[in-house]
């Protein structure tokens, strides 16, 4: 029987060339296509909800596939949970209409970018934070974070390689918060994402945090329209894709 | 001048041989030699509060050493941390007076074990739990906890290797804490511990959470000073040296 899977996945992404597979590297998709197509005993393709970097985590990614079998999808994950030897885990397997496609029934995907504000590094969990060493002014930071909210071209924070027909994206929640008195994470919620779209938003955030750009100039750069004008992008290993929304 | 320093270190055990240097072997306290002799140009030999095992994490490891310098301890620390290209971080540094030794000195510990308690497993930090299928029952545990609280003798959670004139210790506090609905924490502070004594009471604590032993029972493992009584060991990977205590 033919039947149609949703995986949400969470990923350490420290050791992976990134989600999308590729010939000799080590992938997210790659690892979980091969476990899944052990299990099933047929070959396996999985729809990712979009790709993720080489580094960056997830907490809730989301995959599809279809496959013959009778299965439950419990006994998927379970299997899946136990053949799996890299830090890939299902959080869920469940049955869903053959129509369901992880990218193209997302309405809204979620990223949460870390960042540790002190002078002093961490050592236990540093693939999960960005270390920025100088004070960062969070209003000035939130500032910012209200001009990007709304529908609007964000071609200033596409990195170039995948193109895409417009660069038009809604943003519905952006901004920063204190996690503690040395912990800061970006929040933003979007209809989607362009290339590198958060980690060029939260190096240029810094910026702002940092008094190199103030809201006024975050605005222009925003207008701009123009890769060149935004700050660097921030290291991957901050990044997590929390959540992808479907209706 | 010679000056005695203080270090609080934090690391993620994950990689390394353990604490101890060892010939050949990654270990914390090899690396941090190796780049304080580097930056003082004379050999540094640490003395630490006490050794941790091979996986074993600190947010509060402490070391102190002499040193023929005129460094102040913040340009030390600042190098060390600029220098090092392991998950070890100095957290303070500080001179103090001659007579002290971070293991000699020490008054109590502290240590904190955490479990993933649920059916699914984690990816992000997987190093720095030990994930649990079965439901644990904290109240058990705790009634267990209460039994470890005291002056006694602990030999029953001592694995051989390291030999001590006695097996006594004073445990001011240990119990269980749910974090989240997933996460459970054993906290304990005692005037020093056995050779893997943490994680052998984590082992046993987590029989009698799975009701393989009840608190009488755990009651008699601990009067039997016979380490075959207790539970297995638990993995090193949830182990948290979270403090040591001065007077």
């Amino acid at each position: 029987m033919i039947q149609t899977f949703k995986l949400i996945i969470e990923y350490d992404g420290t050791g992976f060339s990134g989600w999308q597979r590729q010939p000799e590297k080590l992938t997210i998709q790659g690892e979980l296509e091969k476990v899944l197509s052990r299990i099933l005993n047929q070959p396996v393709t999985l729809a990712g909800s979009g790709r993720t970097d080489a580094g960056v985590h997830a907490l809730g990614q989301v995959a599809s596939f279809c496959a013959d079998t009778s299965l439950a999808p419990q006994a998927l994950k379970k299997g899946v949970n136990r053949l799996m030897k890299h830090p890939i885990a299902l959080q869920r397997c469940d049955r869903v209409p053959h129509t369901f496609h992880a990218q193209y029934s997302a309405i809204s995907k979620e990223y949460n970018y870390y960042i540790l504000n002190r002078e002093t590094p961490c050592a236990v969990g540093r693939n999960y934070v960005w270390h920025v060493h100088r004070p960062l002014d969070l209003d000035v930071m939130n500032q910012c974070c209200a001009l990007i909210c709304g529908s609007q071209d964000f071609k200033s924070f596409e990195n170039a390689g995948s193109p895409r027909r417009s660069t038009v994206r809604t943003v519905f929640l952006a901004r920063m918060d204190r996690l503690d008195p040395d912990r800061r994470v970006f929040r933003i919620c979007a209809s989607g994402f362009l290339k590198n779209m958060v980690r060029n938003m939260v190096g240029t955030l810094v910026d702002a945090g940092l008094g190199k750009v103030n809201p006024s100039g975050f605005q222009h750069i925003l207008w701009a329209k123009n890769r060149s004008r935004a700050g660097a992008t921030a290291p991957a290993r901050g990044l997590f894709l929390k959540q992808v929304n479907y209706e």
